[in-house]
């Protein structure tokens, strides 16, 4: 599941290693594949019509980005109905599906469709963002930062810069506005969005089908999954009226067309020298890996103590297990032949024609110096704050909601600036339950962490533990906090620093003691971070004096176009087809009778003699795509769509550092068979409907 | 399950730490609770006698030592019948099981019973041991080490006098004859085992009651398991004739009962510094619980092939399951405050009290060498060569077997010691099968292991994958060696070096790569072991100087005595009785209704209606045991059967680093359950018959 790897799932002490290396301007080579992350204003005219014979219209690119949705929450959306009905995968909805669930309604694992608009189900903390234009402030942010400035003071000055212009325009417009860094920060754009906040659940399919085949088919091809469900955006009491939404192309798509993906890849690394990406390999992959299997085998153990445990645990650990899975998949494509070879030969290349012209010499040392940074991350490496609890988020948060609340929006913390204080509050003001023992769980564990990396003996883990075990610090806290109510941060929210000191919280108490090690540690991966961004800008200098051209820049999260053609791919001698059938799921839950896994929902069983057999399910394209693109929509070139993005191959995880259309495929639910299902197995004639354009 | 961790579940990477810290002569405090894992040649009489008027004569310690039995893969066991009947757990009989198990006939899902002697299963490669008899031998090796060695020196003396005393008395007596090294290095015994290498398979329960609860209630109490099996030994193509074995207490054990538990304690270091313990707490276990939690994911994720693949990968996958439960909750121990406070304060006062005496003072320093040694050995973490691999571990035993071979026995590594030679090609040559899919997998994980703890543009690295991804490698490696023949092993084994260094097979190639680099590590952890030794043994002066008196020593996989009452204990404010019974095991299962671990076997279900619901089934005694006890006969007083140990509880897991009894519990199968379910559930009239000597 290519779900970001930015989002909530990867636990913080994995993400502190991935908030870091930059990617810059790069040369734009002879297409020789579908590659790229295009930026919706500088799309790629000349290589789609010299490669396949189209040019994107100004108006069919507007009506494409207008109709794609981000989930704020780490994924991709379209909407598909003028009343803002909002197509995704199950698996970007799944956090919102789990929060709605309760003990006795177990959302994940029977489905749900609401029969009217008023049954819809209203998510706790979600936030859609419609992209509604795009702007160049690179001149802006970078006239804030001289020469004269070293690395702390120049992160600053771009922060308040940023910040500024964050905050004029959000006033000016009423729009959320956010600057975007691009090219690893030679290219600023100020983005703005339109916010739904209030998005409710009209369909999930069941767990069952959605996830069909489990962990051991993820990131796999042949596929067979109904990835998919539907949210609505609702404005003042009523279904918002959306004008930019897209059509469904009720004939499909066929092996060879080209087709289209609008989405919100995460990250990507393309442009880190092969110092850096042998750093990646050798430590921070591997660091990242022993982390992320910690937290699989803690929810699992915490799963064992029953089904009603097992669920609060499921989303959680889908999260986990999924992020192994790809962050296995990229490390694997690191250490196999191939992929750093070519990257080896690459930069030996352009070093040599750098070394060879006496002007662009001095810029050499600017890959040492990137190496260096590298070095300088992976000695950071453990040195962050391990949390997977939630709870202690929510307390970190709210410590420094109120501190940073005291200075002006441009000096504080970005995520705490006036651009993102409603998403900020949305979040931190969520009513979504929190499991007493899972947060016990996951804090004991944080602090065995913290106590690991250390060393028992360091006097802030003394300060923390007060005398206690780590899983008695963590019940205590747990059970005494008072956060699980959303009042209580309310409260600690208004009443600003002076309430927030004097709160006997527990978990606040903890909070506080953390806090200046966690700034702590963000200066010096701050510091890393404008390091890098220096090396690679001299690099970027000499790619282009050498190559003479641009490129797409890495992955964002943010709004990208990438293109491809429906097509199968070789394997062990194997030809794979593009397509999976409905009768193939049959076939493959028959073959993997006994595994719970692969036990097709009793709806689909049930509706076996209706359902058609020869209905394409699954198929696969070479779009260029990444963890975040899961939900984005795949269109034709009549704008129309044939397809909804869920996964990638195997063969694709290590697109986060070089793009190949050998093998490396996205994978996507045919938009046919979510129409079929819709109508035969659920029954929603009304959605089914709607999304024709027939209401 | 308290499995010896010596035993061959865990992987070598995390064993390469295990293979180390020192453990010496101690003072023999007031006995104040039922401490000690006692040498039969030096039982605690006094202590017995003081706290429970009990004085073991010489002929019950010698009858319950002959009766005792040890399973040389990792467990403890009894001889029950004249006929030569052994009683050990399950879980520890599981790795034959798995061996006789095929995709057609799965014991451990099914269970067994030989309705005849002659349907008893041969198990392809167990030796069962008892112990004839025990002589110090201290002198004679102490002779061979003269303070003018460095440390390599005196490993190779000592090492080369131990090999000669092997050899020597195994050739005198016929036995096998084991140099035992106790108290840190400070006396050595020798030992004299009657080998049993006929073993057959008699009776097993299907996992489901045997492993009741999974891994959810492994070490955890109350606990709901029959976790037993029965062997025979085998002479001549006969039932073996065992004069020495243990009777059946038909009318069980009362709480507040005086108990002995005779087994094979694997490894306790209770006497470790306190630098050395924030070591392990700090670096070493972390580290082997990182790299546990590595094998059990990869296990997992083979298992999600199918059902075959799952049954193929249990018996590893059980193994790493317990050796991440056992070390983590050791961990926790160390975490946890209290544990290393008894130590800080045992450790300064003694230090005090030799800091006071000027004779004395010198020996200060050794606590600083035995902090750097502990300091080295954390160094080494990592270094070592990962591997799951039972194949490639059978290339390197022949690699260096062949080399070893052309030395004099005293020269070579001790395990090729003509002492263990016979064992050693037991476990070479044995013809369980090898699954090429599952040694794929985990040698392919072991390479990507190795690329990743040494950089993957490590020389050796290189030169092991030729060029391949690792899993590429592996898969050819696997598929084209012929080592799955033990026809091919033996040609090689028989070839000497001139086979092996022409032989084309992949595996013996790989081996002949990464033996240098397994010497090399070897030799650097026998330096720290010695260094260790000389640096314990001036601790030891002190101790002695100080305290006076000797006491038990750490737990080395050799035959002890442990003694203790049936007794409860309390946990968070809750009474835990000593006892379950049969009934509380039907009620658990129906408490966890729809879990897969909580399932009871059909033939429990089927006779339930006969089966004594108030009959004990496990019971929990203060008896000192840690991993390596699993299997130990239970007995009273009169020295016979009450119960069969095999687990201890949570709060036991610290047993390693310091003994308890406040909370700290044994955990073993009441023996009146055993016979009541091999007649009632079971049908087997004919081993009860045999068990109570009516036959």
């Amino acid at each position: 599941m290519i779900r970001s790897l930015t989002g909530r799932f990867v636990s913080r002490s994995a993400l502190a290693t991935l908030v870091v290396a930059a990617s810059v301007l790069a040369s734009r080579c002879p297409a020789v594949a579908d590659e790229g992350m295009w930026l919706f204003n500088d799309l790629p005219r000349k290589e789609l019509q010299t490669r396949h014979g189209f040019t994107p219209t100004d108006a069919w690119a507007d009506h494409l980005r207008l109709a794609s949705v981000r989930f704020n929450s780490g994924g991709s959306a379209s909407f598909v109905s003028r009343d803002g009905l909002v197509l995704t995968n199950h698996h970007v909805g799944v956090d919102t599906i789990a929060k709605l669930s309760t003990a006795d309604r177990d959302l994940l694992a029977d489905g749900f469709l609401a029969e009217r608009p008023e049954d819809e189900l209203k998510a706790p903390d979600l936030e859609l963002n419609q992209l509604i234009g795009i702007r160049d402030v690179t001149a802006e942010v970078k006239a804030a930062v001289t020469d004269a400035l070293g690395p702390d003071e120049a992160v600053a000055a771009r922060r308040a810069r940023i910040a500024e212009i964050e905050s004029r325009e959000q006033k000016a417009s009423g729009l959320r506005s956010d600057v975007i860094t691009l090219y690893g920060g030679n290219v600023y754009h100020l983005y703005q969005f339109r916010r739904y906040t209030d998005v409710r659940l009209v369909w999930a399919p069941e767990r069952a089908i959605a996830f069909f085949g489990g962990d051991a088919d993820n990131f796999e091809f042949p596929r067979y999954d109904l990835d998919a469900c539907l949210f609505r955006v609702w404005e003042e009491g009523r279904p918002a009226g959306i004008e930019h939404h897209l059509e469904w192309a009720t004939e499909g798509v066929a092996e060879g067309d080209l087709v289209f993906v609008a989405g919100n890849p995460g990250r990507t690394q393309r442009l880190l020298t092969v110092d850096s990406l042998k750093e990646a390999r050798d430590h921070q992959l591997p660091f990242e890996m022993d982390a992320i299997r910690r937290q699989e085998i803690l929810l699992q153990q915490f799963s064992l103590a029953g089904s009603e445990a097992a669920r609060r645990a499921r989303d959680r650990l889908f999260g986990v297990q999924n992020g192994r899975k790809a962050r296995g998949g990229a490390l694997e494509g690191l250490l196999a032949p191939g992929l750093l070879e070519r990257k080896v030969i690459e930069e030996s290349g352009l070093k040599a024609a750098v070394g060879a012209d006496a002007a662009l010499r001095p810029l050499l040392a600017a890959w040492d110096a990137a190496a260096a940074t590298a070095r300088a991350r992976t000695g950071l490496l453990g040195r962050g704050m391990p949390s997977g609890s939630r709870l202690l988020r929510i307390a970190i948060t709210i410590v420094q909601l109120v501190e940073e609340d005291e200075k002006p929006s441009g000096e504080r913390l970005p995520e705490y600036a006036d651009a993102g204080r409603e998403s900020l509050l949305l979040s931190l003001f969520s009513p979504a339950p929190l499991y007493d023992d899972l947060e016990t769980t996951v804090l004991a564990d944080a602090l065995a962490e913290l106590l690991e990396r250390r060393g028992a003996d360091d006097p802030l883990c003394t300060r923390i533990l007060a005398g206690l075990a780590a899983r008695d610090r963590a019940a205590v806290a747990v059970s005494e906090s008072g956060l699980t109510d959303v009042a209580e941060r309310r409260r600690l929210v208004g009443g600003g620093r002076a309430a927030v000191a004097a709160s006997p919280d527990p978990l606040i108490r903890i909070a506080r003691l953390v806090d200046p090690e966690v700034r702590r540690h963000r200066t010096l991966v701050d510091e890393l971070v404008e390091e890098d961004r220096q090396a690679y800008d001299r690099i970027a200098k000499a790619r282009f004096a050498i190559r003479g051209t641009t490129d797409y820049p890495d992955a964002t999260f943010s709004l990208r176009l990438a293109f491809g053609t429906v097509q199968g791919y070789r394997e062990r001698g194997r030809d794979v087809p593009a397509w999976t059938t409905i009768k193939g799921a049959f076939d493959h839950a028959a073959a993997r009778a006994g595994q719970a896994d692969f036990e097709l929902p009793a709806s689909w069983l049930a509706k076996r003699s209706v359902l058609d057999a020869d209905m394409p399910l699954n198929f696969v394209c070479t779009a260029d795509i990444i963890g975040g693109n899961s939900g984005s929509p795949v269109v034709d070139r009549a704008g129309r769509i044939v397809g909804l993005v869920f996964d990638g191959n195997i063969q694709s995880l290590s697109n986060g550092f070089v793009y190949s259309d050998e093998q490396s495929r996205a994978v996507a639910v045919d938009a046919r068979a979510i129409l079929h299902t819709l109508e035969v197995v659920y029954g929603a004639k009304r959605l089914v409907a709607e999304i024709r354009g027939r209401r």
